[in-house]
């Protein structure tokens, strides 16, 4: 993993980006990545396409797009970056379909929140020109109507190819680096394996084990209890377990195989706690302890 | 469990609530009351007695004491109130010598984290007149030099016997809540074993986990990369890790049996979630979450 510039590379680059950026799937991050770059001159056009007519009306509305279409032939024909914001499976079959559509030099990225099997997809589809990202913002909130140009503002951007790679030397990868820090969000280099089990570590673990703690917590003990006598560890716990189920179903399931690694690891480190517990050790609970408090 | 009124009480009893506090202890939470108590005249007069000359010559000169003496013979001889904030261990071998040095009508409290030993030998020692507490109020420092007057403001306070009591019907526990209220914390009436189960749920069992966290997270993981794209719920979770292993581990032991309790509570819930995951199934796992975010 190597580290973006964004000083250097805003002294080299000069706006507009792109001339014609497609942004397929109007939603929440598709509209935000419409929003700000338009109000920032990233790219010179922008064309929104989305099977729900009414979202492409609300874009347009909104002056997240100048243009809007249902049909992806047509929205892509003339674009020089192609921004697939639809949800993981979609994007996985949409990229075979596109190979047809999208310019010869066009430049084709993602927004998806697992990464493997979409890099795989891109790079047996169209090679060097497909670069994943990861847009590391969100909101509680959905749709086009939700969407805000200041959403990636300071946040992670995981820029992501299969395997390793030298971002100083990978013209695509560079591209995309320097429209994500037009956006105001901090490019990240890494590949899809590293991605995919950080991500299982720092967000869909925190939420399995907050989920499970919200399930657990109340088994005997009257909630009244619980919340007149919570600390602040309480409360960042339960706060974690009010993600919404539906969303966060989808997103752990997708990263499934990285997740249920990672929480072999937590639930070996786990069983080592509990046996120190069990033991009654004071010296050897506090090594246990010590032993984890590595980060 | 029942909650008290500190408005009805305020109006009720008048300062100094006590002529002369003995506090057995003077560090942090020792040091705290001693300040809170005296800023605020709700006792007339406060002895501290700790092993300790150089603890007790501090107390003195930031004024958390009046009087200092390494003798618990001579510190509690006058004392209507005696406050134990020594560690667990030591506080259930201190009741029984000091029958024959407290004054016949003094109310005797503690501040130990963990209840039940303590309120069990308390009834045994003192009948009625031991009444168990513990301010859920602490601090990374330690020691008198750490006190503050504000430690407790606006913090529980849980006041405990060995069984379920009516605090109405409780003189010794109403005059307890009378000052803890006064110290600006709330007053939190509940038994022995509720308090030691729910402080396993809302505080030992985050730790607990929160140190198995910080034990797996960096398994294959670089921590740089792992701190680039942290989000919110990894910052929570590593902030808890961070807790002093020493003063924790003797913390956990205290509590075990409660503890292990809850873990396995909590390993229940954890493992019906990754049964979901495994099955791969979105409406199981939807449902899997849905039933743990009762809170």
């Amino acid at each position: 993993m190597n580290s973006f510039d964004p000083l250097t590379h805003s002294l080299n680059s000069s706006l507009p980006l792109f001339d014609t950026m497609a942004i397929v799937g109007v939603g929440l991050i598709g509209g935000s990545v419409g929003l700000a770059a338009k109000k920032r001159g990233i790219v010179e056009r922008i064309i929104g396409i989305d099977p729900d007519a009414q979202a492409l009306a609300l874009a347009l509305e909104r002056g997240v797009i100048d243009f809007g279409t249902q049909s992806l032939e047509e929205g892509v024909r003339e674009a020089d970056l192609i921004l697939l914001a639809t949800p993981v499976s979609v994007t996985v079959s949409l990229l075979p379909v596109l190979l047809s559509l999208a310019p010869p030099g066009a430049l084709i990225t993602d927004v998806g929140s697992v990464k493997s099997e979409i890099v795989q997809k891109g790079k047996e589809v169209f090679g060097e020109r497909f670069v994943g990202g990861h847009p590391m913002a969100g909101s509680e909130k959905s749709g086009v109507q939700a969407s805000t140009e200041d959403l990636f503002r300071g946040k992670p951007w995981a820029i992501v190819r299969e395997t390793e790679f030298d971002a100083s030397t990978d013209p695509y990868a560079q591209r995309l680096a320097e429209f994500v820090a037009a956006l105001s969000a901090t490019p990240v280099f890494l590949d899809s394996t590293l991605h995919d089990k950080t991500i299982a570590t720092v967000s869909h673990l925190p939420h399995v084990l907050a989920y499970a703690f919200a399930g657990s917590a109340q088994k005997g003990l009257p909630s009244e209890t619980l919340w007149r006598l919570a600390g602040s560890s309480f409360r960042d716990f339960t706060r974690i377990a009010h993600a919404e189920p539906e969303l966060w179903a989808g997103i752990l399931l997708a990263n499934r195989d990285a997740l249920l690694n990672t929480l072999t690891d937590f639930e070996t480190s786990l069983k080592g706690l509990r046996e120190a517990l069990e033991a009654g050790d004071l010296t050897t609970l506090q090594e246990q302890i010590e032993k984890r408090r590595l980060l």
